[in-house]
This record gives C-alpha cells, sequence and structure tokens, in this order.
C-alpha cells in the first residue's frame, strides 16, 4: 500500500462545564502498514452525538472514557480502501467507531459491513444506526408503548425523539413533543405527524403539558432531563414509564440537577428506566428491516443534518447543545 | 345504645414544612345513634406512619387529602362494641381507618376483622399490618430480589425498612442496613442479623457503601430520599432496581430534593420503581400468612413501639421524623 496521510482529532484535555475549543487538536498521522487482520476504512460520513460529552469525562460509565491524546471517538460509516481482513474487500461500506478523522486504521472486530445506496449512507448513522436503534428499543422495549396511550417526547426535533414519536404513532400512541423555538415545533407536527409540539423555549411547559396531555402522560421518553422533566413527572399517570434516555440539559452542567418531582414515581407507582442502546445489539438487524419498511412505506421520516469538513467539527459539535440543528448531525468528511 | 363520649383529633390547618402542634385540636363528640349497617369500634391501637404527613397536604396523590376539620385519618385495630351490621358482632377485633381517636363510628366498608390474642394485637399494626404488607411487596413484588444479590435499605431500623431487609435475608440476599445512631445499627445487625448496617449519623454514607457493599449494590429499598438516595445510586449494578418506599428527609421539606445521580439508572439501566401498598390488597391475606410462619419460626422479628394515650399523639408523631424510636410506631389507646 502507499502511504496515506491521515488527518485526525485528538482529545488533549477533558473538559469541565461545556468544552471550548481547545478540548481538541488536530493532528496528522501517516499509515504505511497493515498488519494481518486489519483494514483501512476512509470515513465518509462521522456521527455527532450528545453522548460524545458523556465520553470525554473520566467516570465509570456504559462505555470507557475516551483517553487523553486518543483520537475523538465516534461512530461514523465509511468505505474500505485497504483490506488484510478475509471478511472485509476494498469498496465495501462499513459502520463502525471509526472516530473523527479521515482514515481509520482498524482490527474491524467492532465493523459491520452495510449493503447501502451512496445516497442512503447517511441513515445509517441516523435512523438506521445509533440513533434509530435507541429510538425504536427505548419506545418499544423499555416504555413499552401500548395502542392509545399517550406518549411525551422532549428534544422532539432531534435525532432520536424525532423517530422515538414517530414509531409511537405508528403503534398507535397520542404523541405529543417538546421542542425549542416555532420552526422545529411546526416541522415536528407538520412533517413529523406528531399531535401537538410545545415550545419549551416560548411556552411554560407544565402548563402546556396540562394542556396538551388533558388525559396524562404514559410515556415520558427524556432525553432533556432538568425542569423539562421535573414538569412531565407531574403529569404522569399511574403504571407510567419515564424513559431516561438522555440529559442533554445537564451534560456540560458542574452540578446536575435532580429531579425533585420525582416522589411522582411514588404516587403514581410509575417506572423511571434508563436504557443503553449498545444492549440490543443482536436485534438491530430486525429492527433496521422495520424501520427501512417504515420509510419506505412513507411512515416515518428520517432526517440528517450534514455538515461538511473534519475543520467544521467544533462547529457542529457545539450545535448539539445550542439547539441550532434539526435531526442527526453528520460531518460528511 | 347508651350514648357515648367519643375523644378525636381533627387535622385543623394544613402544616407548611415540619407541622406544628397547633396543627391539631383535640374534641369531643357525642355518639348516640347507629344507623343500619353500621358499627363502632373502640379503638385499641393506632398506628403512627409517616405516609400521615404526606395525607395532609393538599395534592393529588394516591389517597385524598385529609379534609380541615376531619378526624386525623390513621390505620388502627379495635374492637367492636356496638354492631348494626350482620358481618360484625359486638366484641369481634378489626383493623380499618379508625382515625386518632377513641371510638370511631363507621359504615364497616374498609374494615376487615381479625383473629389474635389480645397480645398479637399491635402486630396487625406492624408486621402483619400496612408496615408489613408495605415491605412484603416492596422487596418481594417491586424489587424483585434474587437469592445472592446485594440489597440495601435505608431507615433499617425503621417499621418498613427492618422487615424488607430481613426478608431479603431470608431469600438469601445480603443485606446491608443504613440507621442513625450505634443503638440502631447495633440492633439491625445484631438482633435483626443484616450483614452490615451504615451509621449515616456517624460516618460517611458513600465512604461506607463502598466499603459495605464492595460487589454494588443490586436492590435499593429506600425510605429516606435526600442524600442517601444519591450515595445509593452511586453505587447501584447494571440492572438495579431502586425501590421508592417512601422519602422521609423530604416530607417536612418545603424544597424537595431531587436525586442528582439519577443518570445513574441510565448508564446502569437500572430502574427506580414507585410503590403504594394499597395495590397488593388482595394477597394481604396470603402474605401475613407467610409472615406469621417467618415470625413462628424465629426468623422474622417484628418490634413495636407502643406509647400511651390519645395526648400522646404529637409527641409520638414528631418521633417519626426525629429518628427517636425503633420499630413501628404506635398509640396505645
Amino acid at each position: 500500500m502507499k502511504p496515506l496521510k491521515n488527518k485526525l482529532i485528538r482529545l488533549v484535555k477533558r473538559p469541565v462545564g461545556f468544552p471550548s475549543e481547545d478540548t481538541w487538536e488536530y493532528d496528522f498521522e501517516t499509515i504505511d502498514e497493515l498488519c494481518d487482520g486489519e483494514i483501512i476504512i476512509q470515513n465518509l460520513y462521522i456521527s455527532v452525538d450528545p453522548a460524545m460529552r458523556g465520553w470525554m469525562n473520566e467516570v465509570k460509565s456504559y462505555i470507557k472514557p475516551i483517553e487523553i491524546g486518543d483520537v475523538m471517538r465516534a461512530g461514523s460509516i465509511g468505505k474500505i480502501i485497504y483490506s488484510k481482513n478475509k471478511l472485509f474487500k476494498e469498496g465495501d461500506f462499513v459502520s463502525g467507531w471509526g472516530g473523527v478523522q479521515k482514515y481509520c486504521r482498524t482490527n474491524s472486530k467492532s465493523v459491520i459491513k452495510i449493503k447501502a445506496e451512496i445516497n442512503d449512507l447517511p441513515k445509517h448513522l441516523g435512523s438506521l444506526g445509533m440513533t434509530g436503534m435507541t429510538a425504536y428499543f427505548g419506545i418499544l422495549e423499555v416504555a413499552k408503548i401500548r395502542q392509545g396511550e399517550t406518549v411525551l417526547v422532549s428534544a422532539a426535533a432531534g435525532s432520536v425523539g424525532s423517530i422515538a414519536g414517530q414509531i409511537a404513532k405508528i403503534k398507535g400512541c397520542k404523541v405529543i413533543g417538546i421542542a425549542g423555538g416555532k420552526g422545529k415545533c411546526d416541522y415536528v407536527k407538520n412533517e413529523l405527524g406528531f399531535d401537538g409540539c410545545i415550545d419549551y423555549k416560548n411556552e411554560s411547559v407544565t402548563r402546556s403539558i396540562r394542556r396538551e396531555c388533558p388525559e396524562g402522560i404514559d410515556v415520558f421518553f427524556d432525553n432533556v432531563g432538568g425542569t423539562i422533566l421535573d414538569s412531565a413527572l407531574i403529569f404522569i399517570n399511574r403504571n407510567a414509564r419515564v424513559v431516561v434516555c438522555g440529559a442533554i440539559s445537564q451534560y456540560n452542567s458542574t452540578s446536575i440537577v435532580g429531579p425533585k418531582n420525582y416522589l411522582s414515581l411514588l404516587v403514581n407507582r410509575a417506572q423511571m428506566i434508563g436504557m443503553v442502546v449498545f444492549d440490543y445489539k443482536e436485534r438491530y438487524q430486525h429492527a433496521s428491516e422495520e424501520i427501512i419498511g417504515w420509510i419506505e412505506s412513507g411512515k416515518l421520516k428520517s432526517k440528517e443534518d450534514i455538515y461538511f469538513g473534519l475543520d467544521n467539527f467544533y462547529n457542529v459539535f457545539q450545535k448539539l447543545f445550542n439547539g441550532n440543528k434539526q435531526g442527526k448531525l453528520i460531518l460528511k468528511v
């Protein structure tokens, strides 16, 4: 193989609060040799996710923290350009943990071949990727939604929330979203087909939940935490399920705010349930097929918000938290 | 019937924070007539429970608030002294919502006949009453404990915690308690047979949980809330269950503190589950029989902390919250 010049982004310090730009550094390296079993992936699309913020903290979690000096961890879709592994050939499209870099040299252990047209590749980071899987298993397996139930979804215009809510609609639930700003709320109602959407930036969430969910909430699918979680807890019904999928309002906080209304769980015999999508790995294939069916029949809309160039990473990362995006954030390399 | 002079305690105002003595007023009334279907119970033992504090708040809960002017609600054990109801005869011992008063005139709807020696009557407010039922269904049905698991119980010397922990021991769990003061901790370890007990008044709860539960916590049976709940959340294992049975540290608080470590539920795919004992009403009988078996075989100790006289009500009520008691608080009339 001819030597490749890789451009990569390293984590160089542990952020406290919201990460500043110097949390990362650009670097270059040369890849000029492959061992047996290894492949080189040319990253085409890099997934930018709220979970990244957690991976930077040095705490025990569902996954090891990114070490200082390591390439910034990210899911990615790419094309194999060199292979010394029988299972992969050059030209294969794959998904895996490619990291925020141009090329990824890997032993290919957690790399999965995907069959897709080149135009559909971004979906494999969105509705058919970790995002879609989180929504699918979160709403179906963790929340165990039933027809006719009222489902409230926070970050409803976001990557996971938008899909979770649409699946709940497909399954015959009444679905109300929470999103920030008129544009997003219109999108959630008019394009995604939710029954209603609360604009947390411009109305009282508590008053609006009372208005939109007069029959109470059976399932709260929460990606946000903080005061929105507290407002939702006021209105949960008996045997309600609160899925703790994420807490984007808290990820950059140096002192987490706990749900002061948690005793509503007691009164209502309700549950707050944590989830991590990796637990459902064996069933991703089945879920993907079902989601593809919904997309093809027009029942589910998948929206990717794609930005260009590794140099744009910090700009795109900020969009995770400033609300300035719609759908799944992706960096095109 | 000859007219009866009833002495009773009425709720006369809604407390904010810790109830002052003038939250209640003593009163007298004459009972001189019974309608068909009614009975008069002479209260012998009155149950004094943390839940009373919640019933005084004018909020939607699992039970209607006590109205201002009403007799203070309480579970009780008594003897029927007049009956115009075919199902009950004079001399029967019954349990029900007798209230904090000498006599209770009732249509007998929620009154249950109990078979017991007079000396065993207090147990029917403790290990065989709401307290025991809460512990039994909380630890077996809600927490779903399994042999070999590590179970942490807060308020371990208290009425519910002491029984929940003992049942977990009977079922083959490792059980660690949390209680306040050396006396209580000794009692929990030496008399109740817990594997360890953390003295929250004299040691760091977080450090002590790390020491006592090096393998983490599979079940946290929480009666306390607040910082103790937060400490426990740090150490929960994958798929752990946190039973929200109560939150005595918060009941008199004007601003509830939520569990800031709740995202540990996400990381550990754990659940926080609320419970109300009334949901298991149909199975109280079966549970009582099993608990009686454990008591008779010496496997379970039931401790009642009995005080005398209606005039003592406020004194005993305070003991619920100042920690100055051991086991089930009961007022003997």
